[in-house]
């Protein structure tokens, strides 16, 4: 939080159905739905975030991510970092307040891995879903599904990784937690944190621009990351791998797709980062173990299916 | 238990290299060495069984499994059931106490599977490993790697199962726990168990007799099974799939090899049964999701890689 | 299961107010309702029993047990059972098929100890709650508060512990699994069982008779203890203590009352046992760590608060 | 880490036997020994700890804390802070680099309380230790007990609440995460975090100045948390309390006593914490379910075993 970016905020995801959607946010990873607006927009959050929402789900032609906001410590902070990435010579859009329901002005803008993202330091608080702030139980009753935690970040492929270190870490404060470095030093895997966590955005290095890996919602335990897993079972989701832990950031985790085909993320644990921790690396010539620990070799959807 | 037959007793397995396969039943596995004897072989234990051993590993040109034994309440059942096994045209050779170090007379047989049992009811009993039979601890110290509990159970192939399953059921006392079944139902796997675990020996439908799929060795829980697919990762074990979930008793699994080519299962929780319960059928259409839980498809070494 | 007495099959309990604890048994332990009969009484189940209920409800001016039930393989095993226990000068009542719903005739007598008990074998199978004997799916959704696994054992005072010893090791076929020794070797407590759990019924010594400690339910894990623990928190139930481990079994605990004082338990975990296991000893004088493992001495509700 | 403060850094804590002491912080909590300096002290740290200690042990002739250190980002905040604090009345000693082996200077002061705080920059990195920087491990091997993940933070009693909340609130850049707050609107806790973590320092209300209640260290699981309490146990450590779950950032956790009769916890779990999350509030009439969850009382060392 080094320049007054405090988190991931929210995801809008593109969809083909919304219902279909809507049934599988909510009833299989355990979003709670919100809100919606008049554009059709459904807006979810997870229980544990103070925010009104972290998810919203558009209807489209095709899947996707439209964009991901980060959410700033106040609305100074918005200008003084709309300015620093302007004079990085990318155009920064400021959308008005209300243009996402109950969220404030939004400074926007394109990443030099093609994938757009914003800033925003107002949105409608309502808590953590079912538990009060007095007094607070440990849990609330009546989540659903994998009763995920929080959205917690974003897996992107893109091209200019270096444009992206530079964005993220020079001007929006990130730390660069972790990298994998190919045998000629060039950076193939950017993971940055602007908090104590793992992560809070990833990319990996892709020929094409703006593709779209995974968004990852929190979950408590690895015993949680089995249920999930029986639930993707159960509820005949497609599952891309796991029960497994990752290499990089050692979180346990399970990848499967949503049914318009966005890969999803639960995980559980994972390392956690300081600003004076040095950058963690692996070699890609071992990523198979970097992404996945336990099978050290990629599935072949891995490098393949992107939306 | 209902004609005297216990519990899986052991399991003797063919390795190609004794001090390769010690380290990896050792070290890795958790067992504890107990002793060895002037064949060369080595008798190991799991740390919670009270009899002297579980493991025996018998250096040779080919992996496998030679033989796997049944303990037994008293002598007098291994006589009748040597008896009974007999009546069903299967020849029955008495080894005589000490052939197998600090074990009693052993009556072996083979199954119309092709895979030789062997019934045995006195083994030096040396009690729980580094625990003591008054005001025991909760476990031991000083386990090592992935601290395995007991031997479990076997999953083998053979062609007869209909004459397996009336050797094990009709004959040895045992429970048909699950099975599964093809759509002219026809079994093409069975698990039976003696006793309330989902099973003590497990058979599926294979051309060839007596292939040896894997042995299986019991963790206590979820979290230990993560830490076995790290330690796997850790020694650059060879990995066949997990961890994750069978759909057959709902264990939780992983696969792998020791350096022979045996294949290990190490696995937690996991359906009980009782003898009023009605057998599981699964469909053998549903293979996949029967197998593994999760992926629900086999991967393709499930049905070649055999010893 | 040497004499055919299977397990635990149910157990009657006594309640003040029939609404408030079915409320606390539905919605906090997480049994099923399955039936009701003309007595007013309440038949519940848990969701991976087989047969159709495990615990009934009657309301009644005072708390505690009314009688504990086994199971047994068969309808000769009764007939021979209750034969051998009147040769001990115990009398057995012959209750008709009926008299408990859908349950058949059973075998009632009073041990030693002054608890009522009784065997039975048969009783309508509904199978697992929730789940399908074909391609069974790991658990049942829908499930509440706990999701108490199955009816476990009963924790029971009384006087004639020897006596009991004898009507369950030597007549019933139970096996002494643990025992509690006091310097004069005279045995304090007994944990017995029918079967691998470590004990399907216990007593401990007490001046009086038939004095009812608990009945038990278990579940999966020591995560699920926890959740149990805090599902005690948010619904103001009176805790008696943990989570922790007892000494004896090793089992990992919580214990805590329903409305009308009667003591519950859940826990996870515990040792197994085998007819060849030397009975495990804890000296009485070390009786705290044997009943609470972490806190190594006994709370004073322990030996006061018997219904 | 709005003013620059990033983590607690270190604790120096007074036992009374040195190798009594060295043998549970490094046996039973399992830190590990880094070091130790001319003065007879001994310089421990934390397996996921990149810096070299984070557990100074002081020989002396009372148990308690000497001082607690926090590291801040960079040498600069030391100045800046170092001033921010004397503008408060409050004098500011800098020790020099060295005083602490392979640390940097620190700047020294006494809070309202009358606890010793220092804030430093620098102090030798050594990594996570058994793990490489390059192509990391899930976890070392080797770890001795509990595997302590990392010091968390400390729990102090004293008098002035609300100078403290000034200090590391408005100069120090903490947030008050969560507090205590009686009828009349007192604070009388305060649970403050300079980072995601539920605290990384917290104060009860209490009549005398500079107390000490405990130092935390961080497990990573609740299944550690039951081995830890069975290690006490096995050890014949003293216990305080748990496993339970405290209200107050929900960890779940132990506490129990070193050999000089300093309080120890490890947890588990816990809430998260961004700089816009409302506080939380527990009232002081429900303080003992906001220490205890599950007990909903306080046990009386609470408040009186203080050091």
């Amino acid at each position: 939080m080094k320049k007054g970016v405090m988190r991931p905020g929210h995801v809008q995801i593109r969809v083909l159905d919304l219902e279909e959607a809507r049934k599988h946010y909510v009833d299989l990873l355990g979003l709670i739905e919100m809100d919606s607006d008049d554009q059709g927009r459904v807006y979810l959050k997870a229980w544990t975030e103070v925010d009104k929402y972290s998810v919203i789900l558009r209807e489209s032609d095709e899947p996707g991510m439209d964009f991901m906001g980060f959410k700033c410590l106040n609305e100074a902070v918005l200008d003084s970092l709309a300015e620093e990435i302007r004079a990085l010579g990318i155009s920064v859009t400021e959308l008005p307040s209300g243009d996402l329901k109950d969220c404030g002005r939004r400074m926007q803008f394109v990443a030099p891995t093609g994938h757009t993202f914003e800033l925003f330091a107002t949105k409608e608080q309502t808590g953590k879903w079912g538990i009060s702030s007095v007094n607070p139980e440990a849990w609330p009753r009546g989540l659903k599904g994998m009763q995920a935690n929080r959205f917690d970040h974003c897996l992107l492929y893109g091209d200019d990784l270096e444009g992206n270190l530079t964005l993220f870490r020079d001007v929006l404060g990130f730390d660069l937690a972790e990298q994998v470095v190919d045998p000629e030093q060039n950076r193939v895997a950017l993971f940055l944190t602007a908090s104590m966590k793992a992560h809070d955005i990833a990319f990996i290095k892709h020929a094409e621009k703006n593709k779209f890996h995974h968004a990852s919602f929190y979950l408590e335990t690895w015993q949680d990351v089995l249920k999930a897993a029986d639930l993707i079972s159960m509820t005949d989701t497609s599952i891309d791998i796991g029960p497994t832990r990752h290499g990089l950031t050692h979180g346990q985790t399970i990848y499967f797709f949503d049914p318009s085909g966005n890969r999803n993320e639960v995980f559980a644990g994972g390392d956690y980062h300081y600003p004076d921790h040095e950058t963690v690396t692996w070699k890609a010539e071992d990523l198979g173990k970097a992404i996945f620990y336990h099978d050290r070799q990629l599935n072949e959807r891995f490098l393949t299916a992107l939306t």
